[in-house]
């Protein structure tokens, strides 16, 4: 195993907790600890084995300790990165964790890249390139079943469809082959059938993947919702109901900068990100306030539309420009206030919308249970089945490279039928090959890990 | 070494990071982290010895994968808690930390309370309840000398000043309870001389100690900044030079509630909390907008006032308002925008003023080293020794029990000095010593520890 420079960077989140981490990873990763680091009990790191638990203080250069510690030692290969690795377990404030990072990096470290542990345990074969990109899916699911999607990706669970599907395609070649390289021998035409058959069921296959990619990037990066519906129908009442469920998940997500606050519901299972512009709070009167095309504009923005009108109201004009709203988009209408006295009934909406309609309560809660269900089938329509996220596609640029693949297969279906030379199938299913590769990292250029891992965050 | 109930809680800070902690600890921490970790090498964490790092996976009860895992297993004593303690490092996202801190109440830890493992730290005696406080000291610390105050508190070295006080006190009061249980011996005068000599040295020590509370505190929750001067004479300028200092930390320190941020500057290694009433930027021009009524509010919150001069403008009404409203507070005059043409000198403002009058210019940043030291220099009057700053008392309760210590030494020395028998002067001895104590935490009741603990964070 080739180990890199040593690189050392805070592991853990900003902000104040118990503990927080510094990790250090590469050729001199355990001398540079040694530097800033003194064991209770004497001895120098370089002496103890790997996966050994070691306390004592972070020193600096003077001695004067600037924090306890316990530092945890783990020796190439047993390693995130397959490097050497020391991990220093300070306080988790700010002061401690920066004076000890810089101490590393006077002690011989440089900061670490966005990113580059990750992309280290990659290039040293730990995680494919799958599995590294679900690294960060992990870290910022959203819901049970966006975590279920990633920890899928990170066992290696899509990648080894990927790969099963590259081996059947690389079987194809190798028929196509030794048939090029002993033309005296006939080509059977069962050989054909047979290669033929193999590049359907793979084209199959990632059709049957490229099914889930809109799921996958919802449960990834939750479906853009919006709530609209005349004042005081109980737009923030739903809003509430979501975020207070049982299983919510009511969090504060810092962006890269601190402004940008967004709130996640967990329904059903999928987070819906709830259009924020400026607080939805604004949103109460938002029809008469900021007039229709404003409201149209907002809707626009969504992926899906809840559509709430009052069961205990006529229906009013502007009840008719909500509908006129929503018409041509993924809506759900809500008629809500189902405890109080009914003046509408669902059938009287079902009239004015092709949209499912669900009668519901923000009061009581009921028919909120209809509603995760409703949403839920609506992101896993197409009969995907639950459970299986960890197959799923997230990733746009995923996606792309499985459409590109299915386009050679389809070329060398082409060229099959029209009897071309076995070598030109044979440069299709190369390519198809090759694209696939893209994927797992077995074919990729450095350009393109590069950008991958320039969206991690430091430390990862 | 009596183990508590196994709790749990994650010990890194909220947010997204490489690596998250979820903290167990209790007479079965290990048993529950063998019901949701499943080792790759498939033994059980029971069977490894203590101080082992262990790579596996976090398992929900269907056997389902929540997440990678490197788990740190810290037999008692030799753990934080001095119980059996086992560290699940998950990813550091929501989604993993939670699902893995509900599975690990599943398997039967309960939700640790505040501060739970710190106190059982302190309860196990690991750490008297000086070091315990000292741990939040740590975490929140905002500057290196900040920091070297909480290590130094952490380390002990207070606690052993006060243990040193406390022990004297002892001998005293052996001297004159021997004195009584053998009445026969005449008390000797050298005797009485003696301890009376001691209680001063003991009194003289507290006095010294009590004259470091005020920069602790400083150093501890930050001095309470206010800048203000008239229109353009550059208040936002000087803001944006003391954050942006080489060593400086522009950190949000998210509170309670996500609405409350604070900025600290870090100027010669004293924490300036500016104090920022809906954005400083705001008070470019205070007097002007605002009112003289409100900028006085505005000083009168400040235990520093840097109060800003333009050396390229003659002096104005507004100016003369400035030099009013300082008047008897805490100041430091600036003659900002030294790198102009002058039209005011140094002199001219020293007439106007008993502050201290320093040239300065936020564009070249001359003269921001003098500011420092000055601040510095406020900070530490009284001769206090910079270096010495984990002797320091940072604690208004630690104070207040100095200040009570201090009282009974002072009975006993006037009970000494009307002769009055030696029972009363032990009995003021002892409740010295046993005031004292309550520093350190051997003489204290449990209702105070309880909410000493329950100012820390969850998961520390």
């Amino acid at each position: 195993m080739q180990q890199g420079d040593t690189i050392s960077a805070i592991a853990t989140a900003q902000g104040e907790g118990g503990i927080g981490i510094i990790r250090i990873s590469g050729i001199n990763a355990i001398g540079t600890a040694d530097k800033v680091f003194r064991a209770a009990s004497g001895r120098k790191l370089a002496d103890y084995e790997t996966q050994r638990a070691v306390f004592g203080h972070i020193v600096d250069v003077q001695g004067d300790v600037v924090d306890e510690a316990m530092v945890l030692l783990m020796r190439a290969p047993h390693s995130y990165t397959k490097e050497d690795v020391v991990e220093l377990q300070c306080h988790g404030g700010l002061m401690p964790l920066r004076k000890t990072l810089a101490l590393t990096w006077q002690a011989g470290a440089r900061p670490a890249e966005r990113g580059e542990f990750t992309k280290r345990a990659f290039l040293n074969g730990r995680l494919d390139l799958s599995q590294a990109q679900a690294v960060m899916d992990v870290i910022s699911a959203k819901t049970e079943r966006s975590l279920k999607m990633a920890t899928g990706h990170l066992s290696g669970h899509f990648s080894e469809g990927i790969r099963a599907m590259r081996h059947t395609i690389l079987g194809q070649i190798a028929h196509l082959e030794a048939a090029i390289d002993f033309p005296e021998d006939e080509v059977d035409d069962v050989v054909m059938v047979e290669v033929e058959q193999n590049v359907v069921d793979v084209r199959n296959k990632i059709q049957k993947l490229l099914k889930t990619a809109q799921t996958g990037r919802i449960l990834k990066d939750g479906l853009m919702t919006a709530i609209v519906g005349k004042p005081n129908v109980g737009k923030s009442s739903l809003l509430n109901a979501l975020l207070r469920e049982e299983r919510a998940i009511v969090t504060d997500i810092p962006g890269t900068t601190r402004d940008s606050i967004e709130e996640y519901a967990n329904v059903g299972g999928v987070p819906l990100r709830i259009i924020d512009t400026a607080g939805i709070r604004a949103t109460d009167d938002l029809v008469e306030q900021i007039g229709v095309d404003k409201a149209r504009s907002y809707v626009n923005q969504a992926s899906l539309v809840l559509a709430l009108f009052d069961a205990s109201r006529e229906l009013t004009a502007e009840d008719e420009e909500i509908f006129s709203l929503i018409e041509g988009r993924d809506a759900i209408v809500l008629l809500n206030k189902s405890d109080l006295q009914p003046v509408l009934d669902e059938n009287m909406l079902r009239e004015k919308t092709a949209a499912k309609v669900l009668v519901i309560s923000t009061v009581t809660e009921h028919g909120l249970d209809n509603l995760a269900e409703a949403i839920r089938q609506k992101v896993y329509d197409g009969g995907l089945d639950a459970g299986d996220e960890g197959a799923f596609v997230n990733d746009e640029r995923q996606a792309e490279i499985l459409r590109q693949a299915d386009g050679h297969l389809a070329a060398a279906l082409r060229t099959i039928e029209v009897q071309m030379g076995l070598d030109f199938i044979s440069i299709d299913l190369r390519s198809a090959w090759e694209k696939l590769g893209e994927l797992t990292g077995e074919t990729v250029g450095e350009d393109i890990i590069n950008e991958i891992f320039s969206k991690f965050c430091i430390g990862k």
